[in-house]
């Protein structure tokens, strides 16, 4: 079995973009395998007591935090658009990420985070996301629909709050099957070595 | 010439210590050369409404903060103990290592991280600092003498002033020549590539 990490996702995340952006290749390079969860940063951030993103409320951060994403997305050649406003409301984001089959959300979540973060799209707006969810899914208004239903709002609920235990304050974060946490970024080739380097070992001459 | 780096460093925080063991030699594989400058961050916070550290702050990042500085410092083969109270109260060790030579200011640096990050020592005691200059110069109560003269508290003052007008609002933080803020240990190696990519072109053929 392959070492697994689970990637926390924010869709109103700049460093999560570059993240997915990268995640598959550097997963895959390390024979490790991803699960990709969406969550919203909004009630763990309210838990912590802010009211919106830590770039707002600390003006200075926010200006470093552009410059810094220009760097890496440059670095990448992925296009970087900070949206208007910032942070957009992700919840329509989330709740079809979470609607989706497991082994869809990739590239659905790479389709989003290009618009939000590439192009500056307005990812609240259901137009937006069924254009998204057209270039994955042959079904996209069953999936919006799904995105609607108490089952998806209450598992992406649930979602927010395993992840707050599991030691989530920020995204993207990476947690390890032995619990281990990686937040950022930068922090990507850590979580997966880890993960790897600390994988249950394969039981030998088991018969 | 050499391009050159400012390195922003503040005695109480976490990060800047394995920033501060790694520098010289990440610096000297790429021609780069480094101006090592304190600061004191108790201002910069305040003015952006913290009262203090970000990690008292959020306890969240505070407890993944202890978890990664071990992870680094365990990757680096050196000791990592949190002090208590943290953050220390660096004003003497910053006036200190800001009334020391330029030359002698690496060497100092290093000693006072280990022992207030490696050991757990009160850099804030007079006889902790004493012991650390000691190590590195001839003369430390000329030093610690020397640390409390209105020109030294001037000097970190205008130091600091100076840090947060070039963007400055945590620590480490490089600043390149040009301009380029590098904020974090993990942004080391990323500031000394741009210093050495963007550093002013030599003049050719000038006889």
């Amino acid at each position: 079995m392959s070492p697994v990490v689970t990637f926390w996702l924010e869709f109103a995340s700049t460093y999560t973009y570059p993240a997915v952006m990268r995640a598959e290749a550097e997963a895959a390079k390390r024979g490790v395998a991803l699960i990709w969860r969406p969550l919203l940063l909004g009630p763990i951030f309210k838990n912590q007591g802010m009211n919106t993103s830590p770039f707002n409320l600390f003006p200075g951060r926010g200006r470093y935090m552009i410059r810094d994403m220009e760097r890496i997305c440059g670095a990448l050649e992925i296009a970087f658009k900070l949206p208007d406003p910032f942070p957009q409301n992700s919840l329509l984001a989330a709740r079809c990420a979470t609607a989706l089959a497991v082994e869809d959300r990739p590239a659905f979540v790479r389709e989003a985070f290009t618009m939000a973060f590439g192009e500056g799209a307005q990812i609240s707006e259901p137009d937006v996301m069924r254009e998204a969810l057209k270039r994955v899914v042959q079904d996209a208004d069953a999936v919006i629909a799904r995105a609607q239903s108490d089952e998806v709002k209450g598992a992406l609920r649930a979602a927010t709050e395993e992840a707050e235990k599991a030691g989530v304050f920020g995204a993207p974060t990476f947690v390890c099957a032995d619990g281990e946490v990686f937040w950022g970024n930068d922090r990507l080739e850590a979580a997966l070595d880890w993960a790897k380097d600390h994988a249950p070992k394969e039981r030998l001459g088991a018969i």
